[in-house]
């Protein structure tokens, strides 16, 4: 069955969905399919920072008055979901897609690695790129790589802080938290 | 049963465990009783900093080592455990014995507080005081009158950094860790 390949969805939960989609009234299912037809077609690829849009430019990207001299590099579009809503941030982003993986094959043209230092380069009223990346190994190699790659540009480059998460105990904390939280300790005023 | 008391252990475990403690060897389960009746002499607390101790200064006060003009405030005794596995604090502790929280009616002459400010005051060659307290409300809470307390004293006041934690995927972390995160980004360099 279709619906087992879904990211998340075992045989059991299909199953259940495929009895629940069944038992709506005809006009509900169809319209489901309907919109599954042009989802496609409606979602693409924002052409500046490869986030998703509905159109040519993402809203993040058409937004003016969002700071165009800051560029935040994520992962993927739900790490992007996810910094918005702090409200913290006001820049732009850039979507790699991926991170370097020489496990899994990923290398830097499959990325948008290219993409990012072109437009970085292309902008030298820039200031600042920050790498909001995740924590795993792969994601702090392929931060680095940036890193080494912005050098020459001269690009003020800085990544998240680490440290204790809320609700993070420090009793339950591993060590590379609990050092990075002291080695990240701030004065409290 | 006694052993439904315990924290953490229900009374299905507690089942388990009292069949367990039954079929041993006569032998083992007597020397548990022994160890147990012998347990409260032995750990005694630190008269200096209120850390577990085996006699009357625990092991971190009696390491002539560590460096006595950095001060980290924790809750309790695990928190040691855990920083000293880090192996990135080199200096001295204060237990407080938990925090203040006026729904439970832990007021400040519960904890060692005073002892806190005294040992402070003690020392004017006391360079840092570290507060190394948990991320809930209560601990904030704490952590700010430490802090308003210490200010006549001129003393630094730092506390550990916030942030992702190992592991932490941006996509999934909560505001106020993001938040924490953007805020105390750093240059990579």
């Amino acid at each position: 069955m279709e619906l087992t390949r879904w990211p998340g969805i075992g045989p059991k939960t299909a199953r259940r969905l495929a009895i629940y989609l069944w038992q709506q009234p005809a006009g509900v299912t169809k319209k489901i399919g309907d919109l599954l037809q042009n989802y496609q077609a409606q979602i693409s690829i924002c052409r500046q920072c490869y986030n998703l849009a509905e159109g040519e430019t993402c809203a993040v990207c058409a937004d003016t008055s969002r700071d165009r001299n800051k560029l935040c590099v994520v992962e993927g579009p739900l790490d992007i979901e996810a910094i918005e809503r702090t409200e913290a941030y006001r820049g732009l982003y850039h979507v790699l897609g991926g991170v370097l993986s020489p496990m899994e094959g990923v290398e830097e043209d499959q990325l948008r690695l290219r993409e990012l230092f072109q437009r970085v380069q292309d902008r030298p009223d820039m200031e600042e790129v920050i790498l909001a990346l995740n924590t795993s190994l792969e994601s702090e190699i392929t931060a680095r790589y940036i890193r080494q790659r912005l050098k020459p540009m001269n690009m003020k480059v800085t990544r998240l802080g680490r440290g204790l998460p809320t609700g993070g105990d420090i009793e339950f904390a591993d060590e590379i938290t609990l050092m990075a939280a002291f080695d990240g300790r701030r004065t409290y005023n």
